[in-house]
């Protein structure tokens, strides 16, 4: 049975109805032309999309699909979160193929509503299609004081280089997921970051309320290719120390040596931690983590145009960004 | 050559880069993680998103690549037209095959920034990806002076019905587009509705600054499919007249029999013109032509929920709503 297109919109509205009536911003979801958003004094919004797409983001007999779910939207608020702002509402834009508007949908849209309610985050309207492939985008706003959003550019030769968590797991995740022959299990503890992350919007919140980092990025596609984005923005260099980056432990890693971390740690895309800057005399009121979650000083912005690897021998190199670029390789 | 990520991004970001310094509300473009809007007082968002994917709203070797920029953007406009805003900004999500990046890029841009330039919405941000097909998703963000927008609900009995221009008009030039061998010229008019629609956003701000409108839409999936949506929003019913549905004179459609015309009328898709609900004693203040548009009354709304079509020869029958639905039809 296929069900018609309003009826679609019915099922979504539906399903991550109770979030709606949470929200007094929001006056319209789907099923209008459009969505009405009434902003709040003395803020600006934050507006930010993001592609989820069945071969390219995830792949549809391997990745439980309350993951789709709760992924698409966690990492569209990731980019709202690494410039300070708080999530407030999303449009789903969602291509289907038939077989996929009953069970598929229903843990779909099961995830989404999780991660919805987890964030305060509302479905405020929408789009859909039906096509042979799975196809989501997601459109997440959010809202920052006027004059608190942390951009990308604003470091300065001398800032100190932070970053959140621990990288290369999600990769980790995305490896073991890749090498199972049927549909993950949720209990492996090791996917967790890879299937449900968890955007830094607390931490980055707090960065914006406090005024203590001058640029800040979400690390999405890998350190060594994001890292050089804050750095072209801010118009610096960087020289990190590969002793220092927050790394997965070799115990919950079997199989994997010290330098497979690392290389994971610099390359790995997906881990929606943050990536900030903070000038030396603030340092100090950072403290080592942030409500159970280390931040970790890597590194340091240098005026010259450049991005260096110290690495574990004491030997400088340039790091090459090898991380996630749809236009390079595809994963 | 396949350029990557941050240079396919540059390239958007040049093509659109003179409408974004023309918004002072729009201060953070594509490249940072999202963007930043500044509202204005008194003035609420409208939001709203549109897919357009190759093989279901466009065919990549018959539709021009700049029709299919300016179509993506002014779709989206329609529906902030349809509540009467004005439109503020736009977020683009493009995913392309690698052969695209270039030439098909470049007239896809084209035709984008004219709309853009038109309808004085700029570019604020986006998400790219490589893809076997294009696939296009556009939001817009438009404004609305609070309490003035006009919702698909709000329609009584006894308001009379409203039908901006001339309905069919693109539906018929999309069969002359598939039914041609090779893409389509620009130069035949009667192709123009369907390549490079116009929404109707002067009318429908208008609307609802003079408080004239109590329910409109947009007729995008055609009047036998949209009617019955506003009047299941404003839980009412609808009588309309055959003979007084705008459609092509047969002059413009050779080969059309005047019965033809009516279904084109009825059923046709992609007009992008306004359907709205005015109580009779405003009606007064509604002049036949809006800026050279005709505004036709077409019927009455009903209390009893039903659509009834009265037919040439003065038949009812309830009118079958016939227009474009993704997930029971394609085209």
């Amino acid at each position: 049975m296929k069900p018609g297109e309003d009826k679609l919109v019915e099922r979504i509205k539906y399903a991550l109805g109770d979030s709606q009536s949470a929200s007094f911003q929001v006056r319209l979801g789907m099923g209008d032309d459009a969505a009405l958003f009434r902003p709040r004094a003395g803020h600006e919004l934050i507006l930010t999309c993001d592609w989820f797409l069945e071969g390219t983001h995830f792949l549809r007999d391997k990745h439980p699909p309350d993951s789709v779910g709760w992924k698409c939207l966690a990492r569209a608020l990731s980019d709202i979160g690494a410039m300070g702002g708080t999530p407030r509402c999303f449009l789903l834009s969602l291509a289907l193929p038939a077989s996929c508007t009953r069970r598929w949908l229903d843990q779909f849209l099961a995830g989404l509503r999780h991660a919805s309610r987890r964030f305060h985050c509302v479905l405020a309207g929408g789009d859909t299609a039906r096509r042979e492939k799975i196809l989501v985008n997601v459109t997440a706003v959010g809202e920052v004081r006027i004059g608190h959003a942390i951009r990308r550019r604003g470091a300065h030769p001398g800032d100190l280089i932070y970053a959140s968590g621990r990288l290369g797991e999600a990769e980790w995740g995305l490896r073991q997921v890749k090498g199972s022959a049927k549909p993950v299990t949720l209990k492996n503890p090791a996917l967790k970051k890879h299937l449900y992350p968890v955007p830094r919007l607390a931490l980055g919140q707090w960065l914006a309320e406090k005024r203590l980092a001058t640029a800040m990025l979400d690390l999405s596609d890998g350190l060594s290719t994001d890292l050089p984005r804050l750095c072209a923005a801010s118009g610096i260099g960087a020289r990190i120390r590969a002793t220092d980056i927050p790394r997965l432990p070799v115990s919950a890693s079997k199989g994997l040596r010290s330098e497979d971390l690392l290389r994971l740690a610099l390359h790995g895309g997906d881990d929606y931690e943050l990536l900030f800057t903070v000038p030396p005399k603030q340092a100090r009121a950072l403290p080592r983590s942030f409500r159970g979650l280390p931040l970790t000083q890597i590194g340091v912005i240098t005026p010259k145009k450049q991005i260096l690897l110290l690495d574990d021998n004491g030997r400088e190199q340039p790091l090459r960004p090898l991380g996630w670029d749809p236009f390079r390789s595809s994963r």
